[in-house]
């Protein structure tokens, strides 16, 4: 039988390293009892520095009632802790044929229903879910390090994933506290990772190629757009490049730039239906917010920033 | 005569739309007196419009002795502009033949050896400065929207540029409260352009391809990733996913998801050169901090930025 979301009461966390304990020091904070697996030497140990690290941030932000880190029980046996699961949320090593066969171990081992959700950073779980005996109730929840500060958790499923365990996984999700993005589709990377791996991999050509090094890199996003981003997303922020035209005139006016060598990465055509798209998008997100109005909240949140990092 | 950086009175901001505009009311909150001009009809408005709205968060930050939005003056001839400036920023829109043209009519009109610095997004001066009589005093000094609150500039001479005027322009946007990057090299987009360049096109073809919507693409920034990158840049947060081992480790781990098809950018490959470049400018940016340091420091700096924004 699944429990209700609401009903969770053990998280089973399959695999403790930074991910996986992050998870674990998270679902603590909430009120959660954690059993934490993890095959490889010295994971207990590991997992107990990590969670210890993590609980002052934790505490701060504010534990739930009963949140407890002797909630956190360490189980050298993967069938022992899955039977106890009410969720299962897996962060092993992105290996496909590692995650395959967990998975698999996981799915029999645990009661039938409990969903089963996977940290992996860009495999969708079509080709996860291959050996599973129930794969229905598998999905991704694919969080961002450190999980149990950054609240952005990716819920998709595979093929064989129940569309009800989507649901499931992304209400449960937000009652533990995330912001969740539900995925109607599979796409290698997901969003953020996407988007995230693109500027990653141009800084790593950047290097390699002697344009920039390490700390410039760091610098121009700690300094530059990266200040922009806790508040306004990528497509926001260039809503207010276009001045009162908004995004309709900044890719009227910046469209020709997407033909410059300003990264590796060829743009995609910008046809009428992309602008629109886009505009429309800009549109629906602003939901009546006025040019002016958007500058100033920007405004507000940047100088937070800065005021919060000491900066200002 | 070149003023001393430090003697620089006033500034002629060479182009006031939305960053020309952003730079005006940045120089006259650090007391600067600005002279701007801009051949669009309106301008004389839309500039005040924009000084008008930025001057509650320029004054929050605090202003500097003598700061005064009247000693903004709007001259509508470029020549009688260009005559009282002991410093040039040109931020005319992104059109390659206009910037010539522009920079040319600016330098015959600036007093010999002030410096003139542009705000273009990607050319390089190099490819600017071929019109000018006197290019040596050309140089590029890119800020980010809005100049007024993001502290980086990206300062870059071309093949003409004299040595010594990269160096004063790093100098003045420094004494101006400026976060400096002084490139070595004309790269298009810089760096932070490059970067942010790099995600946005990876966003555009998702929205083109049906990948994901422009309000998940941003709430997938301000609410993963996003939160991290006031803090910590790119390299250094990967230096953290790898836990004790670092960036050595996440590079040995992660790899191998270069080659991934996370993002439509394919990756640099990981020579050993590459990964080493990496590993040592991570432990140079980190400066003696441990990853526990580092860790401690993320988390201090991703609660304070979500605290203020009101989202802890």
């Amino acid at each position: 039988m699944r429990p209700a979301s609401q009903d969770v009461r053990t998280v089973v966390c399959a695999g403790a390293g930074v991910i996986g304990g992050g998870w674990a020091a998270y679902f603590l904070a909430r009120g959660y009892r954690v059993v934490a697996w993890d095959p490889g030497a010295g994971a207990e140990e590991r997992l107990h520095h990590l969670v210890d690290a993590a609980w002052p941030a934790l505490s701060e932000l504010g534990l739930a009632d009963g949140a407890d880190r002797a909630s956190l029980v360490f189980e050298p046996d993967l069938g022992r802790a899955c039977v106890q699961a009410d969720f299962v949320q897996e962060s092993a090593p992105e290996d496909l044929a590692l995650k395959r066969r967990l998975l698999a171990d996981i799915d029999a081992a645990t009661p039938e229903d409990v969903v089963i959700s996977s940290s992996t950073s860009g495999f969708g779980m079509s080709e996860m879910q291959t050996e599973c005996a129930r794969p229905g109730r598998t999905v991704v929840g694919h969080p961002f390090n450190p999980p149990y500060l950054i609240p952005l958790v990716e819920v998709a499923g595979g093929t064989r994933t129940d569309p009800e365990v989507v649901a499931w996984a992304s209400d449960f999700f937000r009652l533990a506290g995330k912001s969740v993005i539900t995925m109607d589709r599979e796409v290698p990377g997901f969003i953020a990772n996407r988007l995230q791996e693109a500027l990653w991999r141009e800084a790593l050509h950047m290097v390699a190629a002697g344009e920039a090094t390490v700390e410039q890199i760091d610098l121009s996003i700690t300094d530059g757009p990266g200040l922009r981003w806790p508040v306004q997303g990528p497509m926001l922020t260039f809503h207010l490049a276009g001045g009162q035209g908004g995004m309709a005139h900044m890719l009227d006016h910046f469209g020709p730039s997407l033909l410059s060598p300003w990264t590796r990465l060829r743009a995609a055509e910008l046809t009428p239906e992309l602008r629109d798209a886009v505009v429309e998008g800009c549109d629906r997100e602003a939901a009546g917010r006025t040019i002016d109005d958007l500058v100033a909240e920007r405004d507000r949140g940047v100088i937070a920033v800065l005021r919060a990092l000491g900066r200002a």
